[in-house]
Formats: structure tokens, C-alpha cells, sequence
């Protein structure tokens, strides 16, 4: 069987919708997240390392649209791994544990890594929204399409623009 | 350079010393360690897992010998992480990240990983008391002494009972 390391920000919990909604709060702006593609998140977001250090800004994370379904359906074709660079976040750990016992309830304690580097990982399949996670990865890699990545050439790496692309290769 | 994946509870931290003080003082008994030997840590403290679940155990376990010096030499020398089994008990969290922080104050919140089933690390060495965690790895093996392992064979795991053990092989 198969192991799959599944990040977590940007490509199961839409973190940028919330990115955009707190900009447009704390800033009384109305921007969307068009008006962010190409920047990376510190450009987009000059304070979001203020938010993500904020205890519960990750609890009540949007999902990512048909994460839920698609993840249920790899979870029983393959060995799952959720894996999140959370580790720079101490408050965000427990949060995002609730977030996915919440969520993906068929996802057990076992399957949960939360780490600094992604170096360590070992599987055959990656899915991330960050190049820094991707490139260092030795197996199949799938982009997930975010503002920060998407004016840029996924190079070796898949690029996937939703779930349902994701359950189209590896369902 | 190597990377070498280090586990925190039994090995960077007393955990069995703190389950004794913590029985003791429950229970009114007068156990030592040494009473402990051969028994799993549910044998030997029946409701040890309602102690895990307490938040702030982990922030406080002391340290197990030598461990903070040996621990640093290994980070000039080899690429280090710190890997613990801490998803089953999400409270631990971030107690665990803030332990760490306060004692091994070298070792990045990169190198931190905490985790459910450990057969995702890639690593060349693993130290951990644990056969459920050395019996999955690929790499070199140490095992260090507890007393739930105590009076088993280490079979192709190379037994070490102290960090000064640890400095003898790998330095």
C-alpha cells in the first residue's frame, strides 16, 4: 500500500479564504484572493505571522472544497499521513488536531505529524502547496494551486487545482 | 551528514521517574523503579494514561542523565531531530514543544516532530526505549534501557543504558 503525505494549509483547510477575511477586517479592505495571486503569503499578508501565533486561528479553518470526500477515499486505497509544518506555531498544535479530529474523524492520532521540516518525511506520494516542501521530496509530488504558486512553473511537480483533480490521478 | 531521530519520553526525558513519584504520591506507596523491571508501563502504572492526558505532565519531566550535553555534541555532528509520539495525547503537545524550548534550547523548532506512528520518519540512526518504534526503522538501532525493556532481549538493536553510552557509539 502505498503512503501519502497530505499537508494540511492551503490544500485541506483553505487557509488563505481566512488570510483574505482577517486582511479585510483588521485593514477595511476588500480585497480577494485574485488580488493576491503571485505574492507570496508575507507579501500578501505583512502580518500574518501575528495571526497564525494567535491561539484558535486554526481551529475554525474553512475546508478545502470535496477535501473531506476525496481524503475519505484515499484513506481506504492508501496509507494516509497528514503532515503540517506546524511546529513554528506552538499554539496552532492543538488547534489543528481538533480541526482534523473534527473534520476527518477517520483519520486516527496515528496518521498526524506535525513537524518543523518536511525532510523527514518518508512516502510515495506528496500533496503540498509549498515548493520548500515539495522539492526536497524523492517520490510523486502534486502542487496544489495557492496565490503563492500560481504564477509559477510547478517544474517536475504535478500541479492540481482542486480535489477533484487530485481524485482523478490517484483514485 | 547522518540524521539521527531522537525520542523525548524514556530517553531525552525521565518519564518512568515521574510515573513512580506520581504513583507514590497517588497511590501512598513506596515503589522504585527497580520494582518497576520487566513490567509494561500499563503493568506497572494501571492509570498512567489519565496522567498523559493531564495537562502540564510534560512540561516538567526532568531530565534523564547527560542527556542535554550528549544531545548537543550529536547536533555539530549529525542533522538532529527530536521525534515523539505525542499525537495520542494532544494536551502533551504543547507542553512537549515548550520542554524542549526550555532545555534543549539548540535544537529549532524544525527539528521538532511530533507524531502517531513513527514508521514515517526517514532517518539513518534511531534512539528510542520503545521496539514498537526500532522494530519499523530501516537504519541503526539504539535501544535505551527502561523498564519495560529491561529484562528483554534487545535482539538486533544495540542496547545503551545511558547518554554516556550513547556519546561512546556515535561520537
Amino acid at each position: 500500500m502505498k503512503r501519502i503525505a497530505i499537508d494540511m494549509d492551503g490544500v485541506m483547510a483553505n487557509v488563505a479564504a481566512k488570510f483574505v477575511a482577517y486582511h479585510n477586517q483588521t485593514m477595511a479592505t476588500q480585497i480577494t484572493e485574485k488580488d493576491v495571486e503571485g505574492m507570496s503569503e508575507l507579501e500578501a499578508f505583512p502580518i500574518f505571522n501575528d495571526w497564525l501565533n494567535t491561539e484558535g486561528f486554526f481551529r475554525h479553518l474553512p475546508l478545502m472544497a470535496d477535501s473531506q470526500a476525496v481524503v475519505e477515499a484515499l484513506n481506504q486505497k492508501y496509507e494516509v499521513f497528514i503532515v503540517s509544518a506546524a511546529n513554528e506555531f506552538p499554539k496552532s498544535l492543538i488547534d489543528k488536531h481538533a480541526w482534523l479530529q473534527e473534520y476527518f474523524p477517520f483519520i486516527s492520532w496515528r496518521q498526524m505529524v506535525f513537524c518543523g521540516s518536511k525532510t523527514i518525511v518518508q512516502a510515495d506520494i506528496m500533496i503540498d502547496d509549498h515548493f520548500k516542501n515539495l522539492d526536497y521530496f524523492d517520490g510523486q509530488t502534486l502542487l496544489f494551486t495557492a496565490h503563492h504558486n500560481a504564477l509559477t512553473s510547478a517544474g517536475r511537480h504535478t500541479r492540481v487545482n482542486s480535489w477533484a483533480e487530485i481524485a482523478e490521478i490517484l483514485l
